[in-house]
């Protein structure tokens, strides 16, 4: 899926000197299961991974790599995530870079490995291997061909392109379920022809992922692949750097949102707006809190115009500070509470509002000047049905 | 629902001097939407409530009541829940107060009030007022009677009963869904004739509900309404209060279990114990972590061996001491992870062992000696069809 967004392109393009290529190595019966994406030449690079206590050995390997701060390819399979695999898990990650590197004419230490999928499950290294021969023959200009080899149970591959100056910036990322990144998220690539060092790449990739892919949660749960990475070749020069900085926050949050509408069994986009709270952080945890409620998200997919449920999941953040007395909330606009007291307002016309592909819950909570955005989606029986056999289907 | 489980009767009943009756007053079409409990004799209370910065009006009221530390009566409707209702809501609580009082023939103060089900409508009032009248006639000595009054979206009416020594306690309850407590949860009343006064009444349920209540979340939900109270008329006079505690305890723990199994939707009990902790509070936030991960829900919803989540939902407690190489996991006494590596079990042992209607997970840290258990359930089609149109319903 490409789009167009005013700033964005209609059709998601590569920046000078980037390709890429993607194929069936085997992994899946028969979807496409290896992706790369290769750099002419090198690039300055800096890269967010999971917090989680159990990363997969492509994150231990990938925090090791970025360290150089640059980068020439990410090679990724799907299907099986290299995450508790033990030492022979970190072992197989590196082999799985040198293979890359030999395809592609370069080094290990240039390559960035990325594995999603089921967890817990031994890589077949010898099948990604042999998968990655003559794949450097394959590589081409279309950003969708590598983001269709890194999906799992995405509907569609994700990518997206806007200009800054005369750069390029592109995104191709996946991921729709195990979503609440913290510090980075699910699979994402950013390529840039711009010329910026690693250092200052690192600090705004880090500012854009804070309000956006941070922001994200389809289902409160946080994978132990998350990766979020960036290149920037310097083949179209220098651009302006706040330009730069502030195109790459628009494109993350709007691929969080391509993100969050394709969550697992997802049919709408739950955007929820917190303002007027002591600070960003109570902002934020506040939003986390509504985007993550089953009840509002089951709210959502219902059209049921039970709104007190927005009290509710403000009035569970124990530790913020909430004065019911001051607190407002609005469903796509429409005003439901005042003052903390649900409005005697039309039920037709708050059902026809969060009937929307899109719904946005606003809460003021008039204690201080605090706000924050969060992202996520609605609860459906597809979300069980995806997740109630994933590791055996 | 009664329940034999050693310790407790086959059947529930009531303590000495304790009495209930439930009726239609109109609130719901036709099942039964008014509760009322009394004691022949003024009793000792304590009680605990929902931490939510939106408590309902009884729970605001009820806080004010439970400060004198006696009370004879408990009255409870259900369908309405009288929250984010403003000053009127309070007002109208107090009336509801007024009326069981002057229908048993004793004061205000000596009332407690709960309101169960949708959130933000005004309470109908002068419905409970009249359908109060006369219904101290219909008293009668079948906790279930009174349990039948206060469900929601309960499948069927919870009691049980125990004996320490000469006395009796007994819990009645409701709840399945907006569950995740904290001081306190739904609606639980417990009844006993030992004599016991309030403050250690007070200090004794806190213990309880501390390793038993707050440990239930069925879906992180944390309701605006959360009532647990406790009346001890003295009928039987004193007890060993060592040996109450001890029951008491297995008591709210039990009844926490039929809350969990009766959760919205619910297919199995699922029960999760945390060893090895650095401390008993980073024991709790793991349990809850696990019990609360959709992920691990659908799993035991569709007894998929996807045990790679419960490193996963482990491994984002960011702020927990976690060391990946000494974590270990059994599923229903099966070992499944030994030093943070998935082992190579057989699938099918597994997939029957989650296949069973209690399932227990256990995790053993190795950084310490806290430990802790968490209630829930698994995630299914139930919950969604049941909250995408409660408010409608």
């Amino acid at each position: 899926m490409t789009t167009s967004h005013g700033l964005f392109h209609d059709r998601a393009v590569f920046p000078r000197g980037f390709r890429c290529a993607s194929r069936n190595c085997g992994l899946k019966p028969s979807a496409k299961d290896l992706a790369l994406f290769v750099s002419d030449v090198e690039a300055a690079a800096a890269a967010v991974f999971t917090k989680n206590h159990f990363p997969g050995a492509p994150v231990i390997l990938g925090r090791e790599t970025i360290r150089g701060g640059r980068l020439r390819v990410v090679v990724v399979n799907s299907k099986v995530s290299n995450v508790a695999t033990g030492a022979r898990g970190v072992e197989n990650a590196r082999r799985m870079a040198a293979a890359a590197a030999t395809e592609v004419g370069t080094t290990a230490d240039q390559v960035l490995v990325s594995s999603t999928g089921v967890i817990g499950v031994p890589l077949p290294i010898e099948i990604i291997e042999r998968g990655l021969q003559g794949m450097s023959a394959d590589l081409q200009s279309d950003p969708l061909v590598g983001a269709e080899g890194i999906m799992t149970t995405d509907t569609h591959p994700k990518a997206l392109s806007a200009s800054v100056g005369d750069a390029t910036i592109t995104w191709v990322a996946k991921g729709s379920g195990m979503i609440e990144p913290n510090m980075a998220t699910m699979l994402v690539y950013i390529f840039t022809d711009a010329a910026i060092d690693a250092q200052t790449l690192d600090r705004l990739l880090r500012q854009s992922v804070h309000v956006s892919f941070n922001m994200l949660s389809v289902d409160s749960d946080t994978s132990t692949s998350d990766t979020c990475a960036i290149l920037a070749n310097g083949l179209a020069g220098a651009v302006d750097q706040r330009a730069f900085a502030e195109v790459l926050t628009a494109g993350c949050v709007r691929m969080t949102e391509m993100l969050a509408r394709d969550g697992e069994g997802a049919e709408h986009l739950l955007r929820v707006t917190v303002r007027g709270a002591v600070d960003e952080g109570e902002a934020r945890r506040v939003a986390k809190s509504l985007v993550n409620s089953p009840l509002i998200k089951t709210m959502v997919h219902g059209a049921d115009p039970n709104v007190g449920r927005l009290l509710m999941a403000v009035g569970k953040c124990f530790e913020c500070t909430v004065a019911p007395e001051h607190t407002d909330a609005w469903i796509n606009g429409y005003v439901v509470v005042r003052n903390g007291t649900r409005l005697d307002f039309d039920d037709a016309i708050v059902r026809k509002a969060l009937g929307g592909e899109v719904v946005d819950l606003e809460v003021a909570l008039g204690v201080g000047n605090g706000s924050a955005t969060a992202y996520g989606c609605d609860l459906t029986k597809g979300y069980i049905d995806e997740n109630a056999a994933y590791y055996s289907s």
